[in-house]
């Protein structure tokens, strides 16, 4: 085994000053702490009882629509600042609810400011590269907003389950503490996105399996959402432990300050899309993002265009 | 200053066992050191006196034309290997010879897999993503030759001797260990490339104040060189200590067994050539590549090929 595949650096200190990184990732019960003892067999999946059933929807909806009312003009600030990108990630089980969110919680959002990428199996040219090659040319610009549907994590969830699929990377070198260095890579990577300006917030959308079930057979039996069904969903349902293991290893091994992870239940999704909007809100609206104000020198200059403008 | 700027990981360690990375950084008196000691004062800008002049010459030019040849037999076997990537950074002050140097050694390499970026000065849509993300995007596939006319380097060279430039970045946050930061950004990068199979070499062609000169003069005096002088060459020879100093410290950073630096002495055009087409001879030459063997089940499936053509 090569040295630089050895070493890997500690994860970062778990006491952190308020302040001390790009943005202080909002306090949650989903939030996934910086320690690493994150254990996903105690991750809810499902609201409490009190907090879930037929009287909380309508308070849920009512929340969300607050939230996306306040994420567009934080948006439109964003923007104007021209100085963060706002980077999402969202990653979870089939069914579990990633498009309907990015939906449910962006539509409303100037299209002009958000980019959202769906990331399927790697092209060619893709394999061709390191892992972080196509997300990296994805990462959103500033003052804008990106969302990732899947991820590079991909390459530490499907392809830690099939390591096979590392056959077709072609890597020249391939060790046992491959997925330590991938964690190390991301976590770095993440780490340089967020010096330069890009806030990250990652979401796990925590699904049982049960509630997978009844989705899934909602979309054999229902005709309309037939289409949404890929008989490949059962076998990725087949090794759903070894998915919650990796998942586990994952995000306790990335979830840091300047790039959080998020485990959110996701069985009921009108709590899950509120839980969401709610921590991206609360995020953006934490940011030192306002309209360029403008000096006396500049609008004494916007005067005498001013004058011109009347003459032209 | 926020705790992500403070924190900057350890230099790798001095001693480095053969095998232990990617490739063997060729020795050679011209590597930088990786245990942060070159010193650019001492580095020499021309070869010794008996290795130069009249009849250093043809020796030299017969050297590379060698090295040459072996190069195209290489990026065969580099190509059909689909492995490795090789990634040739260069660096150096004007006139130094790093467009004359790429094209007098990479000139009878096949261009099918052999691309040249040249970075010149950012644009909007750069200058809106984190410093490496242009570069990033033009690093090589597996089994091709990338070559970076300049590099992210410049983000810690010419910025740093221009700090004022970093406002045109528009970062949310400028710390006085924004160079630190960058130099692990960097390292980090570079390792997480060398993890996934780019060989990584980098050259700073070292010429000195005096032959600058000479070669400036002569852009100025000599009507068939008047297209390559501009007038800012002379703005930044004005500011050469301060380029020096952001040289020295720069190698120092990044020089690392996955990433070597070589400081190339370049007042003699042919000696450097010669020196750099040999570093990247050997380099490539360590290399496990070949042209993929054929298995004797993968023989008898051609002689079935073979039959049915025949008939065909």
């Amino acid at each position: 085994m090569p040295k630089q595949v050895r070493k890997v650096s500690k994860r970062p200190a778990k006491k952190i000053a308020k302040g001390a990184y790009l943005f202080d990732a909002p306090p949650s019960p989903w939030l996934v702490p910086f320690d690493g003892t994150f254990s996903i067999a105690k991750a809810r999946s499902a609201p409490k009882k009190s907090e879930r059933g037929k009287a909380a929807r309508p308070a849920n909806r009512a929340a969300l629509r607050e939230h996306v009312g306040a994420l567009y003009d934080l948006q439109q600030k964003l923007y104007a600042d021209d100085r963060y990108g706002l980077l999402l990630v969202f990653q979870a089980m089939d069914a579990a609810g990633k498009d309907g969110t990015i939906r449910a919680v962006m539509t409303g959002v100037n299209p002009a400011g958000c980019h959202v990428t769906s990331f399927k199996g790697p092209t060619y040219e893709e394999l061709d590269h390191d892992f972080l090659w196509r997300v990296a040319q994805k990462v959103p610009s500033r003052g804008t907003i990106g969302i990732f549907n899947r991820s590079h994590y991909e390459e530490v969830l499907i392809v830690r389950v099939h390591p096979e699929y590392l056959r077709g990377q072609r890597l020249p070198r391939v060790g046992d503490q491959i997925w330590e260095e991938r964690y190390e890579s991301i976590r770095d990577w993440e780490r340089h996105l967020a010096r330069n300006g890009t806030v990250i917030l990652k979401f796990f959308l925590n699904v049982s399996r049960d509630e997978q079930k009844k989705r899934l057979l909602s979309r054999i039996d229902d005709p309309t959402k037939n289409w949404k069904f890929e008989a490949s969903d059962l076998d990725t349902r087949e090794r759903w432990d070894d998915y919650m293991e990796a998942y586990e290893s994952a995000l306790n091994a990335t979830s840091t300050p300047w790039a959080p992870w998020y485990c959110v239940p996701a069985d009921d999704k009108d709590f899950m899309r509120q839980q969401i909007a709610a921590i991206i809100h609360q995020t953006m609206a934490s940011l030192p993002i306002d309209f360029p104000s403008v000096s006396d020198e500049k609008r004494a200059e916007l005067g005498m265009h001013r004058k011109r403008l009347l003459e032209l």
